[in-house]
């Protein structure tokens, strides 16, 4: 049985098993928690991009380094800002120069573990990264050499890429560039209340969580939000039963991943979306159209499942999803000083 | 007699004593270090402005916080960043929506402990502070009302502001918020190596640091560069014995404190930056002109002291400068985790 078959199965045999349903036992909803959901890995490590601390270590630097876009003043951290949990709060980013970015930055944290992009157009946070580094919208450069040119502007950076790449005879390059960026997110993880309980203690989640957990199983969420990421792992349509737009009020229509492969199977298909630190990542949706948590979670209940969700259970999901709050990583929340240097001359 | 005719009087005495200075003993040397420079206080506290925990902790949050601006996406923390040691590492700082600043961004870091801005037109931090979230370059929104409706948006603010001010029947106001951005601020004082040494350890300075400390000394940059920030104290004017455009290439010629207060004796009048980080917090002096410290070094003396310095002097004076390099404070190097919540709807 594929495992979409199976969660299938798993959510008719929650209805089946209780049609009107009393609470679920405590050890019953562990058990049934643990078939859906997995903990979060201590890092999403590569065979073939090992995450040595001096690697991890560059990539953080280059994370929160500005100087290497146009006007030297944004960083990957700019709309991945910690103090907003890898988020820049904003419903759609704004890149260099003030130039429009036409969906909402998601989390940085635990992305290593999601389809990447809203549209999935990034094969991996390495390839996002360079793609970023390319991007008129997030860098502005007009090719790797002024990348590079600004890299060598800082003297500092050349012993640290030697340290990340020792077996390269020219270390500092666009893809180490990227490489590196992408160790770092790969360790970006975070642990939450909803991981000790998955571990077993149950007491890590409070009664109206565990309610929430319950409801968000039997509503049907975890067709699509379940595994490592609780999402991240598929494609779906935003707006299975109804225009998503009628419901988010969103005010221009993104037909979504259509526009990356032209298939009219994926019209208005986006990326399922992690819900770790969902709490703290408002606003919602691929454009932010949707500024608060109980909103998105009846908007998503109502276009994707058909069900209008009583306030006494979102305020129970909600409950639920904010057990999803994981503390910040370390290296995440602590800022590397950077080599110093000034990249660019007066104007 | 003066501080001012008291540093003049020691200069004059050490060039006395030495016309053809031969190395001073490293005591002699640390004991006219002493009458000089003063090492840091673990904060600048004032008495009726106490740094208590829950106001420190509120500024600091707000400090990183990018909501209370008009497009919600600069904070004070954009043109301090720690991994720029609390610069932006541009010439001039840009603003809200692009916006270009008149002038660089110094370091936030021991801020407190000198006249604020270029032109010393903030009284205080708090002063600049509350000034900054008014200002249509730093900050956008028509007025203190916009700002604490944007507050107003963000829930988990309301008893963070009530434990900073217990005392205030509505704490939640721009005085407030000011008055905690400069509480944190007052905070962020850097110990260096240059403290150490200060405190009697004489091997915390190599011995080219400490040439270049006698150097500093009877070069004459004492003059005005002394005290706690080792500058930060007086106003004088940037070029005394050449128009200071010529050695810096500055591409506009700032008239300095003279816009301020329409006194023809402050024509090109900046106030004397501190040099505690200063090998960190390139580019350099007012306008960012000149982006390397030795350049930075040799102008100085050239145009306000009328000394050609050898390269050797240079060298051995960048060696001192770089032992004022503190670590960042804790409380500066890691970010706290804002209270959630979006505050503009999607456009």
């Amino acid at each position: 049985m594929s495992r979409l078959h199976w969660i299938a199965a798993s959510i008719v045999a929650v209805f089946a098993a209780a049609p009107a349903p009393a609470r679920a036992d405590d050890a019953t909803l562990l058990s049934q928690a643990r078939e859906i959901f997995k903990p979060l890995p201590k890092d999403v490590g590569m065979p073939d991009l090992p995450l040595t601390a001096p690697r991890v270590e560059l990539g953080r630097m280059l994370f929160f380094d500005p100087r290497f876009t146009i006007d030297a003043n944004i960083s990957c951290a700019t709309c991945h800002q910690p103090a907003l949990y890898g988020t820049d709060g904003l419903a759609k980013a704004i890149g260099v120069q003030q130039r429009p970015h036409p969906r909402n930055s998601p989390t940085i944290l635990n992305s290593a573990l999601s389809i990447i992009h809203w549209r999935g157009d990034r094969e991996s946070v390495e390839d996002q990264a360079i793609k970023a580094l390319a991007s008129p919208i997030t860098n502005g450069l007009p090719d790797e050499k002024a990348v590079l040119d600004r890299l060598a502007r800082i003297p500092g950076y050349a012993p640290v890429f030697k340290a990340a790449f020792p077996d390269d005879a020219a270390s500092m390059t666009v893809q180490n560039m990227a490489k590196a960026i992408g160790a770092y997110e790969r360790t970006l993880v975070t642990p939450s209340p909803f991981d000790a309980y998955l571990a077993g203690n149950v007491n890590a989640l409070s009664p109206t969580a565990r309610a929430g957990l319950e409801k968000f199983i039997s509503t049907g969420c975890i067709a699509c939000h379940e595994g490592t990421a609780m999402g991240g792992s598929m494609f779906r349509k935003f707006g299975v039963l109804e225009d998503y737009w009628k419901a988010t009020g969103s005010q221009t229509i993104d037909k979504g991943r259509f526009d990356v492969t032209n298939n009219l199977d994926d019209l208005y298909v986006f990326r399922v979306p992690s819900l770790r630190n969902v709490a703290m990542t408002a606003p919602y949706f691929h454009d932010g159209s949707v500024m608060a948590l109980p909103d998105a979670v009846r908007i998503m209940a109502r276009v994707q499942l058909g069900v209008m969700l009583p306030d006494a259970d979102t305020r129970v999901i909600v409950a639920f999803l904010e057990s999803l709050t994981g503390e910040l990583p370390p290296n995440f929340g602590t800022i590397p000083a950077l080599p110093a240097g000034s990249v660019l001359p007066a104007k």
